[in-house]
Parts: structure tokens; C-alpha cells; sequence
């Protein structure tokens, strides 16, 4: 055995998990190891460390196999210089991870946020594989994205590309604030956190809907009342479809990608979701854009993370 | 002098523009002759070829300086296959012109549509020489785009990415039908035909301003009545503008390009419009993917056809 390997890193606040793929991203062998977070900054690298010796050592491959590292991380990331700017769940902020790991390990070092990490996962060896473009959301407690262009996580001028959550598509009288201090972007509507909202408000204001027999709501939860047909859950299903394929149209004519790849809890919900962003975005976009483009269901789940860190030195 | 030369083609329905540029995308010389689309696609054909060869022969370099030739035209291509689809004003349909002018003069030959074209030339040697990443908008009858993509043309998948006037940006309750059948698309408000709608319009349900005196409004006859203080003027210029700029904030979650540059006839209106678009853009955009992007007017004019047309080769 002498193909390469290579080791992702997804990096959690409460866990650091490491997998090991071929040149081909299959998943080979993973592992997982508290993160450390609560002793400091110097643990969490130490971990790091460890779980990638570890991992490769219990595997049947050699250290020399071992091409490179990637590591995918929620926050900001300066990709070019191997910085983390600010990850606020693992306490980071200016830390020079790619230096500091390549020093150590004494192999090429990658990093990426979590959403391109994901959405390079996918496109490498999920949903996406053999697919050259791609759009690839995460709908979870926010809505990240990733684009994929020509097999590669595509970053933008500043490397912020793909901010698919912050695209405005809800009309100025319906639309709230943003995190981000904008009025009625996606992540307002179609995140777990946006339907969790209007959930809320429509037992606070008194629709009649099962829900207001739920103490604390779900995004699960409204996806479990509207497919028991529950008129108020199945129109937060049909608002939070509604702008997800308006979005999809605008991205359309724009990157006009092969496949969309939805992930993220929120994509659990299935064909109640599908269905209906399937519709919208038929309706909204023209037609040459529609040919030959398919909205599908992510494939790898959890584990997108660590593929795509792992395929970051083949993919970015 | 050894070095190669380059020469773009810009397909117009009355007048085929050639012009020979070098590897940095500087116009030496150009030549312009009758399309002779009336004569039939084999007229035009040869009078592609014959003013190729006219301008290499008149200009001080040498045939075997030719390094290859690009074509650009309004209509739908086949880029890969170097087809021209439709081009309904040269009379082209399913002309295989790559091939053909391959065969006829011995040199490598690129197609590509009008609008990739003109942002080919624009980022290449026009506002935007030396950025890699960029959007630009071509207003004219209809809305245009091109994306740069590190410094080339981004395709997409079926190769209609770019299509910027198409879309979706104005709310339902305001919305007319697009010319490619969808509602409420980039162009039905922010191209010259969009604005001198509404300027028709405005003056047929007998709003009060000057344009009512004018016979048959232009796109410039309701930018200068805007400039000379006419509040229904203003009001439309604000309308295009407005859109235009919520498009580009769409367009900035998702490509982070560092510069979106404007042209074609209605960007001509200057400040009046650009202050705007910066204005509304800087309102609707997350304040990091403002950050260093710039929104400015496009610098080459009618040449960008033939100078992209030109840059195909290096840059496709």
C-alpha cells in the first residue's frame, strides 16, 4: 500500500474529529477526541496533534503516506495565510494554525471554515461527486454555503464567497433583521433558527396549530406537524421552501450550476422540503437555466466536515 | 518584433470590427467593414476571413505573429464545440464557425457570446486590468453580464452563467413579465428598454414632468431630464439604480468579486446612477463583503467587444 492518504481535521467545539481518506475521498477510518476548548488555546493544538498521530498510527497506513492535513473550522478564516481569525466555540482568534500544525507535523497544512469544508466534501465524494459546479447549502442553526467551481471551493476576493445565507429574498414588508444587521436575508426564514421563529410567533399570536401543545419547538418538530398536515406548520414549511428556491433562482442565473446540494439538519425534513423548493425554483427561473440542473439532498451528513478537510490539499 | 498577436472579432449585424491586440490586451489597430448579412451566412463568413487577414496585412506584424483569433457575438453559443447557436442578427443558426475559420485561416479560433466578451475585455485591459475576480453588467437594450472567475470567463455548467439581467429583484406587487418569461427580472427595470418604459409610462397615465414634451423618450432623454431636476426622471433613474444595486448585493454574498464594473449605453449616465448603486448597495450588503469592493464604470467603451474577443484565447 502506497497511495496517499490524507487526514481531515472538523474541528468542534466539543469535539475534534479526524478522519482518513484516499486520493479518491472515501472515508477510511475516523476518530474522535474531546477538543479541550475549557484548558486553552496550547491544548486544543496539542489535541490536534495527537488525534492526527493517533489516527494514522492505528490505521494500516504509514506516516509517509500521509500527504497533508486539512482542517475545517467554524469562524472566520484567513485561508491564504492559514489563520484563524475568530472561532468563538474553540476560543481561537489570530491563531496561525497552518504554520503551527505544519512545523509540528512537518506536512502541508490546509484550512477552511466549515461550510466550504462541507460543501468540498459533498462535491468531492457525496452529493456532488463528478460534478465540476456546484452550490451546496447548510441549513442549520444559520445558513452557510459553498460554491464550487470547476471542482474547487471558489473563495471571492476576500474569501467570502458563498455567503448563501446572507442573500436578501424577502420582500421589505415581511422581512426582519438579520444577525448580520441586514433586513430579510435567507438565514432569516430557512435556517432551523428562522422556522423556529415563526413557529413562535404563530402560537404567540394564537394560530391554531398543534405546535402550541410543543414547550420548546423544534425545527424537527414543525417538519413532524405539517407532514401530520397541520395547516400553519405546513406554511412555515411552504415560506422557509419559498425563499430557499427563490435564492436558487437568483444563484441560477448567476452561476448556473449543475446541482444544488441542500445538508444540514433542516434538509432532514425530506420531500416536504424538497418538493416545494423543486416547485419554486421551476417557477422562478427561466428555462435554459433549469435544463439538466437538479436540487438533491446532501450524502455524507456529519461526515462532510471531515472529507472536505481531508480533500482541501487536492481541492482549494 | 516577435511577439504574438492577437486578433478579436466583434459579430455585429451591420459591421464586423476587427481589431489585433497583444498579450497584455493593449488595441494596436483596428479595421471595420459591412457585415453583409444579407448576402447570406457564406458572405459573411468570407468577410470574417478576408478582414482578418486585411488587418494583419495592413498592420507591421507578421502573419505567423498571430497567435489565434476570437469572436464574439450576440446570441447563444456553443463554446466548448465553438458553435454559434442563434444569432438571429447575422442570420446564424448551428454554424459550426470555429471549425470553419479554423479550416480557412490555419489559427486557433475561440467564440464566445457578446456580453462574456466585453467583461473578457474590461477585466483583461479595461476598469478592471489586474483584478481577478469580477461582475460586470452590460445595460444596453437588455441587461448583459460577464463573471471573471481568476482572471477568465466563468462558464457554468450548460455555459449560461452570467446571465445577471435575468435575475429575480423586484417584489411581485411591482413586477412585469420579462422578455424570457419570468417576472420581476434585473432588466424589465434597470436597461435602456426598462427605463423608457417607465418613462412612457409615467408620461401616459399623465405624471407631470418634461419628458411628456419629448416625442419618442430615450434612455438619455430621462437622464438628462433627471440631471435637470425632473422628479418623475429621478424617480425612474432611482428605480433602475435601485435594482441594480439590490442585485449586486445578491451577487456579493456569493461571488465576493472585488470590483463589479458597469457598461454598456445606460451606464453613460454617470453619477447620477453610480451614486446611487453605491448607495443602495452599501445599504443592502453585510458590511464584510463591502469591504474593499468598488462598483465603477466600465473604461473601453465599444472596443471591450473586440479587445475580449481578442483576450479568448489566453483567457478562456
Amino acid at each position: 500500500m502506497s497511495e496517499n492518504i490524507y487526514v481531515g481535521v472538523d474541528l468542534g467545539g466539543t469535539a475534534i474529529k479526524v478522519g482518513i481518506c484516499n486520493a479518491e475521498g472515501q472515508l477510511l477510518h475516523t476518530f474522535e477526541g474531546p477538543t479541550g476548548t475549557q484548558d486553552g488555546v496550547e491544548t486544543v493544538i496539542d489535541n490536534i496533534e495527537k488525534y492526527v498521530r493517533q489516527i494514522v498510527e492505528d490505521s494500516p497506513y504509514t506516516w509517509d503516506q500521509l500527504a497533508g492535513v486539512g482542517a475545517g473550522v467554524a469562524g472566520f478564516t484567513n485561508i491564504k495565510e492559514g489563520i484563524i481569525i475568530l472561532a468563538p466555540n474553540i476560543g481561537f482568534r489570530d491563531v496561525p494554525i497552518r504554520a503551527i500544525l505544519e512545523n509540528r507535523l512537518n506536512k502541508p497544512v490546509r484550512i477552511d471554515n466549515d461550510a466550504n469544508v462541507a460543501a468540498l466534501g459533498e462535491a468531492w465524494s457525496g452529493a456532488g461527486r463528478g460534478i465540476d459546479n456546484c452550490v451546496c447549502y447548510t441549513l442549520g442553526t444559520g445558513v452557510g454555503g459553498g460554491i464550487i467551481i470547476n471542482g474547487k471551493i471558489y473563495q471571492g476576493y476576500a474569501g467570502l464567497a458563498g455567503e448563501l445565507g446572507h442573500i436578501s429574498v424577502v420582500p421589505d414588508l415581511e422581512a426582519i433583521q438579520c444577525g448580520c444587521g441586514k433586513m430579510g436575508c435567507l438565514e432569516t426564514v430557512s435556517s432551523a433558527t428562522g422556522i423556529i421563529r415563526m413557529a413562535t410567533d404563530a402560537v404567540a399570536r394564537g394560530d391554531r396549530t398543534t405546535l402550541s401543545l410543543v414547550e420548546q419547538i423544534t425545527a424537527k418538530d414543525v417538519f413532524d406537524a405539517a407532514k401530520a398536515g397541520d395547516e400553519v406548520a405546513l406554511r412555515i414549511v411552504g415560506r422557509a421552501a419559498f425563499y430557499l428556491g427563490k435564492s436558487m433562482a437568483a444563484f441560477a442565473a448567476v452561476l448556473n450550476p449543475e446541482v444544488f446540494i441542500i445538508g444540514g439538519g433542516v434538509s432532514k425534513a425530506g420531500d416536504i422540503l424538497f418538493d416545494e423548493v423543486r416547485r419554486v425554483f421551476a417557477q422562478l427561473t427561466p428555462a435554459p437555466l433549469q435544463t439538466g440542473v437538479s436540487i438533491i439532498p446532501a450524502q455524507l451528513g456529519n461526515d462532510a466536515g471531515i472529507v472536505g478537510a481531508a480533500g482541501l490539499l487536492l481541492r482549494s
